[in-house]
């Protein structure tokens, strides 16, 4: 029994002052207002209006403009639409490859130097 | 002569008050700390650092894997590392189609659900 109870003949000392780690805290609070990149699959201009809302509320969008190589009218007319997206926002509008164009809000630019290891 | 001078004949009255308009300095302000989106051109474990000290910095990095689909043991090393790297800021990582990896810094996540249009 002594030994179950146990730390009995450990003398009580109130425990020290102890500083609080809120870093957990801030972590949910953050989750709260946060940023998501999104991928939008866009088959024509019917996608641009949850795009444009998406960039609006300060998410990333990656638009897979794919389905739309054989159509270049209605790429034409995406490409402007997100350029004045990104335009209006003070975002940024980058091609990546031939298939994507990435859409950034307010605040998050596209460097367009690219990320290369040195080669040997 | 008295062309060139001008405005003459207009009586001199001190200009009101106007209000300054702050916002062009604020996004300056904003512009130091700003988040990037960065591209980063992958041929094997020499990249690695480089996106790991972007992630680090807040940027997001797409890794452009698709020189690396006939080195399937680098490829397998690399997925690992940006996952054990996500893992670590708490950030996110997600293919975007076979050809490249989305990776996230802290509070950035990757939305699994595309956006896709209503289809008629």
């Amino acid at each position: 029994m002594e030994k179950l109870i146990g730390g009995k003949s450990q003398k009580y000392s109130p425990p020290e002052y102890e500083e609080l780690d809120l870093s957990e805290y801030e972590t949910e609070i953050e989750g709260e207002a946060e940023t998501f990149v999104r991928v939008a699959e866009v088959t024509g201009l019917s996608e641009i209006a949850e795009i444009r809302r998406q960039v609006y509320e300060g998410n990333i969008v990656i638009a897979d403009v794919s389905l739309l190589r054989h159509d270049q009218l209605t790429l034409d007319r995406i490409v402007k639409d997100l350029k004045q997206l990104a335009d209006d926002v003070k975002g940024d509008v980058v091609w990546l490859g031939e298939e994507y164009l990435i859409v950034t809000p307010t605040g998050i630019k596209i460097d367009r130097n690219k990320i290369k290891g040195v080669r040997k």
